[in-house]
């Protein structure tokens, strides 16, 4: 087997298997459930070492792709922070999902996720009554099926459902993440949902806020909690990161590292977690002129598109199409969220995600938060279904605007006008003399609190002022209502020459989930040797590849010692990751284990080795091999490896070479 | 100046100043106070592009140092943990500081920080009344100094003492780390110690457990922490880190990730924070042999090392030897903990601690925690004085032992006997048949009880039962007191041969914090030129150095931009990280700008580089330059920074070069 075509055949000759795919992961410790020892906490993982060096090329590959290629400016903000941040950027009111209760058992569900599994299963037992489905409930299979969902709704009732029903049915799983938790209350009521297991009754849903809430110093008094992502710190920065580059802009932060969710009902193993790491980019643009100056570069790059407007109409097949048509045609808002869009393709693609289990779906309107301009998600398919692992949205001004708005502080880009421009607009101006003695300490409070009004404001006061003689207005911190009447103020519109432009940049923001990406890249990664569907492969790419290398020595004969050593430390001091593997297993075993660790070469000494310092690399995959000399041989595993050399071209000096043992 | 002795002498022309160093670390933002737009939290910091840059690095050199080179085992763990592990470690109990609090004023201070920070002022005042210190306080002076300090004592009061006092007082001092709350509430009432500010009494220490809590789940019942340090997830993982290892010690895992401590009162910038970046090592070793296999090669290593008998004659003179004769005189216990010691050395040598500046200082048997062996502190000198920065503990077999005794889980390893040997030991068997009867669903946790019982408590029970005829006892999670009869049990002394050794293994752990590391080595890099003191250095070794090269093109004239492209590109695809400055100030302005971020390279392209692609390199801190190829120039860039290659070896084919431009 050699042929690019073959080994992509031989991939699928066995058909996926999760379970197959799991007990590699836990057997190999890839990742396994937190505080196992203790019970464990579900939503909690642990990464042992094969999955801690894979996250860790991952979060290297992402670093140098994105953060050195691009020039973005990287920044490490803390996970703690304070009530007043999470409340101005709207996560203490809105981040929440919703939760009803059980009030005889105590048990909590996740309101959308306990409707969306009930109509389920009530298509499901219709579909089956009706004949339409395959009866997979021997009893060994449904236990199968129960244990790999881990879901509320541990058996399919045969049931006939009327033909309305089913289509109403149908219209809210196709709705579902767009409910209220008023509708999903209301749903929950017209169509009987109650707790699966006992059929008690359920509280109406409440919102449960999923921050992890702490108290920050010894008094208890300043609430915090753990971020729900890792943008704030970067928006807070704004200003520090926009001198640290000059005042220019367009320019892009980006920061890795843990967020937290403190999820109802945690389940899709690494897919749902209650820790986890991300990888943000806020890229900071000129609301006027969102072009990008390397769009080029990517315009000719095809991708399957699934927009709104093919959701809208019930389909899921992708538009296939290049990003420069997508944005020609308005489908993808702009060239630099297009631009970003590509190099999420092309990262996805260099750590070994399947391209053809890749789309990138858009938001629907109800979708997206209402500042957003536009978001698309790079999604993949699992044995879990698509699952969104990457957004890329444009936040438009929304995080700068309203951090700027509670502080008091601008956050701008002020930008030099080659032409001055004449600029009517309503100005606001305090009798600073009167305002000391009426507020007392108070007054900077109140004048930062009018110096900040926006136009609209501006424009609304004048208009009070005018008709009443007076302006009424509140400010956060200080009690009551204030009144002020034109002895402290002037508003009028003036035209002013400006020689510069101010403005709040907008935001694009590709965020990336990790933890899933990498769970997706192991589904993708994993199958199983058509002679012996027992032997299991992970094909990682080498850059990724926990460790790069086996060296096996052909038996535990000490004359073969001195070649290990040497090799050894040839690879150490090229900080190429190897392991030694000198047990007395048969060589075709000992490559076997390695294969579930996804090691891409091998390296065989044998006794041939001794006399030349010749030695035998072993491809995974294919499991071919060439010989060669030592330095020939590490020469071309490192340029695989680091410098994605193809390895027709790398080994094209080696010499084919026929195994004398089984592999 | 080119001579190493010439640099290191023109570093240490200009007195270090801190105020100098923060105003660089801020106007470049290394690091910034987190949520300053906020107002600040006290004790967590930012970092911006420099500092994520520089601590990327350093983490880098880590990974490559410890764990790549060493083989060890990394892995993730989570920070949320919940109650029942750090239970059981001891830290919901011991994990704490002192505080104590005004109740007129509701302020709280640490509570040996306060006695420390009262009596140091008392014995300044004291000098000061004895002539024996320069007065420093004219106003600007102690204001500078208030402000450098941001100590509770602000101000110093020129009182004499008595002489007994005053010696009392450094007593107290010297052992300010080993008070109990009891001991530091006694000072505090024999010394009158209160608040500084209001000269208010306070109340008698309280502990103040110094994790952070939250709920983890919507329930709110399962109460967490955030994790005090990495190590308590890699012990629970211990029986998973040894099947990987193929059931074989020594072996060692790792971490790097956040931890937290809630700081009653952070001070000392990044040196005591609330949110920190730890990296540690558990080496898993038998307990019977702490040889370490590679020990011969750093044992020729001299050090400098301040062991408990030095400091208890008062003295801080280090012994300087050789990490073997310290371990065979036995004042470092074992060989394994030495060449911990030895390879932590080689790693803050090689991110650029000034040797000089370091140390190795044992811990007091009072600063031990109880259960380990030995104790070792890599300290570093700073402005702040000698800082704890990485520790290095036996920490025996105390935490394997105590989860496995919780859980009732067999932490062990399993060691094949050559020779079999004849061990006699006590032995439990329990009637099964009675256990169900008596206990129902509580019989497996007393049977799991009894047969973990160790050698000395089955030693006790056997009497117990001998004396009394029944043996009574409690188990976790039971009420009430367990009493049972010599029918329920046999406990017997046995001689058995044994083919299996099995034993728990003892640990080594190397514990660093990084944080700390990196502002030691920010203090021992900085220095400012002779000719200049305004022009600040950071002496970053180029491994970590954030970014590598300067691009500096002569001047804007357009005819130097395809020179400067041709570079930009192979150095991107060399994944050297650097960064161009083509702003119009002059060339010395824009070498010392990068002089402040610590840039090793600069690369100066001028008009001859567009005639034969010649180009300049030029070192930081000698300033001198050489002249070659751009091919060959990128070559010695990648020699000094990525091989360890000295610069008069990687230029010595290049031609000395003297600047046109003032430097």
């Amino acid at each position: 087997m050699s042929s690019v075509k073959e080994i992509k055949e031989a991939k699928k000759a066995v058909a996926f298997n999760r379970e197959s795919l799991e007990s590699v992961l836990k057997r190999r410790f890839f990742y396994a459930p937190a505080f196992e020892l203790y019970g464990g906490v579900s939503g909690l993982y642990d990464y042992g070492p094969p999955g801690c060096a894979f996250q860790a090329n991952v979060v290297d590959t992402w670093r140098k792709h994105f953060i050195l290629e691009e020039d973005m400016l990287e920044v490490d903000c803390t996970m703690l922070t304070p009530y007043e941040v999470l409340k101005t950027s709207g996560h203490v009111d809105k981040f929440s999902d919703w939760m009803c209760k059980d009030p005889k058992t105590g048990e909590i569900f996740r309101a959308d996720h306990l409707v969306e599994e009930v109509l389920e299963s009530r298509l499901k037992g219709d579909q089956e009554a009706r004949g339409l489905l395959k009866n997979a409930n021997s009893e060994a299979e449904a236990n199968a099926e129960k244990k790999k969902r881990k879901k509320k709704v541990k058996e399919i009732k045969v049931v006939k459902l009327d033909e309305k029903v089913a289509k109403e049915y149908e219209e809210v799983l196709a709705k579902i993440d767009g409910y209220s938790g008023q509708e999903l209350g209301e749903l929950m009521v017209k169509y009987d949902i109650r707790n699966p297991a006992t059929n008690g009754e359920l509280e109406a849903p409440r919102a449960f806020n999923l921050m992890f809430e702490t108290a920050i110093g010894p008094s208890g008094q300043l609430k915090g909690y753990l971020r729900p992502e890792t943008a704030q710190g970067q928006f807070l920065n704004f200003n520090k990161l926009l001198e640290f580059n000059n005042g220019k802009t367009p320019f892009a932060s980006a920061s890795i590292g843990k967020s937290f969710r403190n999820e109802i009902s945690p389940r899709s193993g690494l897919l749902r977690v209650r820790e986890f790491l991300m990888a943000e980019i806020e890229h900071f643009v000129d609301p006027e002129n969102k072009a990008h100056p390397r769009f080029d570069e990517i315009k000719n790059i095809s991708l399957k598109f699934l927009p709104r407007e093919v959701q809208q109409s019930g389909s899921t097949v992708p538009i296939e199409t290049t990003i420069g048509k997508a944005v020609a045609s308005g489908m993808i808002d702009n060239q630099t969220l297009g631009y970003f869009i590509a190099r999420i393709y092309l990262f996805l693609i260099k750590i070994g995600v399947d391209e053809d289990r890749l789309r990138f779906r858009q938001h629907m309107a109800n979708e997206m938060a209402h500042y957003a301009a536009d978001c698309w998600d790079a999604e993949l398919q699992t044995s879990y279904g698509w699952i969104e692992c990457v957004g890329c949205a444009d936040r438009s001004a929304y995080d700068l605007s309203v951090h700027s708005k509670k502080t008091g502080e601008k956050l701008v880009v002020r930008q030099k006008l080659e032409t001055p421009i004449e600029v009517t607009k309503w100005e606001i101006e305090v009798n600073k003399k009167l305002f000391g003695p009426k507020f007392r300490k108070d007054a900077p409070k109140v004048e930062a609190y009018l110096t900040n009004l926006d136009q609209q404001e501006l424009a609304s006061k004048a208009k009070e002022l005018k008709e009443t003689g007076k302006i009424t207005f509140k400010v956060a911190g200080i009690d009551g209502e204030i009144e002020l009447d034109d002895k402290f103020l002037t508003l009028e519109r003036k035209t002013r020459t400006e020689h510069v432009r101010e403005f709040t940049p907008n935001v694009i923001e590709p965020s990336f989930g990790i933890g899933r990406i990498i769970y997706s890249v192991l589904e993708h990664s994993f199958w199983c040797r058509p002679e012996d569907s027992a032997r299991a492969v992970m094909s990682f790419t080498p850059a990724v590849a926990p460790t790069k290398v086996l060296l096996v020595p052909l038996s535990n004969n000490k004359e073969l010692q001195p070649i290990v050593s040497k090799m050894s430390k040839s690879l150490r001091k090229q900080q190429i990751p190897f392991k030694v593997d000198d047990s007395g297993v048969s060589i075709g075993k000992r490559y076997a284990r390695n294969d579930e660790l996804g090691t891409p070469f091998g390296i065989t000494i044998d006794f041939d080795s001794v006399k030349d310092e010749s030695v035998t690399l072993r491809e995974r995959d294919s499991t071919r091999q060439v010989r060669g000399s030592l330095d020939d041989i590490i020469k071309a595993v490192k340029e695989i490896t680091y410098d994605g050399i193809p390895w027709d071209e790398a080994t094209k000096n080696l010499t084919p070479f026929v195994s004398q043992s089984t592999d």
